[in-house]
């Protein structure tokens, strides 16, 4: 299977995730600096997470790629995300922007804006957060479009589409909301596979499939969010490409180039 | 039953936080941010957690119940406080107040003394932070009465009070002091409460059991601290109002208004 | 047995450490608060974590022992070590050294290089981080010796050194680097053992084989670095002096003053 979007690729990349010494810079709000930084090191990846303006342009320069989450927006992290963007641009290091609750503060909308035009890889955002950052009515696809990105549209189904391709990935469990800074850390996880799958769509495809997986897994054992952030660490820290291939759960709905991106066969279980 | 502090009250008012849709906004130290957020969304509750004085206006207005807690008091944070304060006091958003170690800053001390006076609805303190805020000598009662507002007084046995009436509460493990942030984080759980359950000492009792009772589960499978906090996240999701009933050891001290107060028969087990 | 570095010293100091209500004050990076608190608590010692520099003289001055950690290291962090620094020189308190990434940062190392010598009683630091502190070439040895100081060098085996004394430790587990904050935490435990244990190299030795041997036995359950993280605190606040007695595998490489010391008899196992 040779498309966009296939599964045997996904497994391939996670094993070059694991082996490949990756360090992700993550300037994320203060409530998810520490789970981020055990999912990526369940993966093999190695997070830094300094806000410091003083320190950023160094770290970043020397990462493989940088995540921007908008939580917590103080004025230190405004400081280091201008500072991160403008190292990142010149090391062309792939980044991710992650709007965290734009719906909920004018403020991280108006930087948010500014942000999509410094040619994000990836947006993550969910329906609230999208409609805010879109124009009105405005679809994932034709948003991709514009902005020249790839947008992963999060909810019970992502939607993940670079405009040309989209896919509509059903992993993951409920649990998952109940744990704190669940999506922050998945983001992070996205940036991590840019820096071995240049594809932003493969790579948020990869991300929300490894983790979405990794919960639907977690899920079977735990007795409630507590240990399923555990076990989702653990799920992670093991899974390999079988089970990824058994257990990604997605669907192309548009493939414009590609008639073969409608079918991957990976829709079973 | 019908008395003020009727354990089928607790038990109808776990039920409507669960299903409230509440959200608390909740400055908090740095080291009790990610544990503050998961106990709180174990039972259903939404965490928001920016101290960043540009946002937490908006923040805040939007909450329905506000945690100010004293911990890791950096300049942002008293900032962060005051702006927090003149949002609640505008929204009627009501607001809990954590001075936790003011006996050891007697900068958090002064501060903590001016925010008595706006109005807190729950001051939650343990013996050694009541001392230092109260009078010499003074007890929580008259505390109670002549601030306008119901403390918390923590420690082996929680004795709560609103100056009429007075509930000791003999719930809870001693894994919870080797875990940080326990307190802060139960705290944020009247917080909560509030919002559901308008009379303080009520908001307050519920939510010292429902986490004592959590922490009395968590202890029976607990091998120490680290698995203790894990199934006590699990307990708080799992915890209903039947187990609750059973569970929660509660004795009324004091009650002046009402004498049926004094026999609530639920000091059982 | 009578050496610098016996075991029954060991096992001794950590029944000391969990009888002595002794507090750490940890200037500490964002993402290892939390989970520095927690390990701190498993061995019943008390965590502060105060960066406002307006509370960190009052917080240090009534500390037992002080952790400088150099990761996040932002405009605040810089101000609360410079007072720190002060406060605990005034009040002799003993401090800890963790110059964590300074490879990675020319403004940590610069920081870390003047902080050298405000004599800090140990030095941690990974075979990169002390090839920037140290002088082209020079060794542990030399280095405690010039700069009066033990040196803790982490790594696969841990080599810790005050220049007349040299013991290589090997204890711990791979998970160890799959957790954030591992060597955070277990740094603030050196200076936590300095208040139960005046002399450094023994107190680095006793915090390190403790956290070692505590990984051993968390790694026996652990199916991941989720699990890992959780049973390592279990273990840590398990763990008594038989076990660490039978455990610890240590030996002395260097031993100037006391030909004893060339044979511990603990290298079992």
């Amino acid at each position: 299977m040779s498309s966009v979007v296939d599964i045997d690729h996904m497994a391939e990349a996670l094993e070059r995730l694991r082996g490949g010494n990756v360090r992700v810079h993550c300037i994320t709000n203060a409530v998810a600096q520490a789970f981020t930084a055990n999912m990526l090191l369940a993966l093999g990846v190695t997070p830094s997470m300094t806000i410091a303006p003083t320190e950023v342009p160094a770290f970043v320069s020397s990462a493989d790629a940088l995540l921007v989450n908008l939580g917590t927006l103080d004025r230190q992290r405004r400081d280091a995300i201008d500072l991160a963007l403008d190292a990142a641009l010149e090391a062309r290091t792939p980044w991710v922007l992650d709007p965290v609750l734009v719906n909920r503060s004018p403020e991280r909308l108006a930087l948010a804006r500014t942000l999509v035009d410094r040619e994000p890889m990836i947006v993550r955002a969910n329906a609230d957060e999208f409609s805010c950052l879109a124009e009105t009515g405005e679809t994932p696809e034709r948003f991709a479009v514009r902005k020249l990105t790839c947008v992963a549209l999060t909810g019970e189904v992502d939607r993940i589409s670079n405009g040309g391709c989209s896919v509509s990935l059903a992993n993951g469990h409920p649990l998952m909301a109940r744990v704190t800074a669940m999506g922050c850390a998945a983001t992070a996880v996205a940036a991590a596979f840019l820096a071995v799958e240049h594809d932003p769509l493969r790579s948020a495809l990869c991300a929300f499939a490894v983790v979405g997986v990794a919960g639907e897994i977690a899920a079977r054992e735990a007795r409630g969010p507590g240990s399923f952030a555990v076990s989702l660490l653990d799920a992670l820290y093991a899974l390999d490409g079988d089970t990824l291939r058994r257990s990604v759960r997605m669907t192309v709905d548009e493939a414009d180039a590609d008639p073969r991106n409608t079918d991957l066969g990976v829709t079973a279980q």
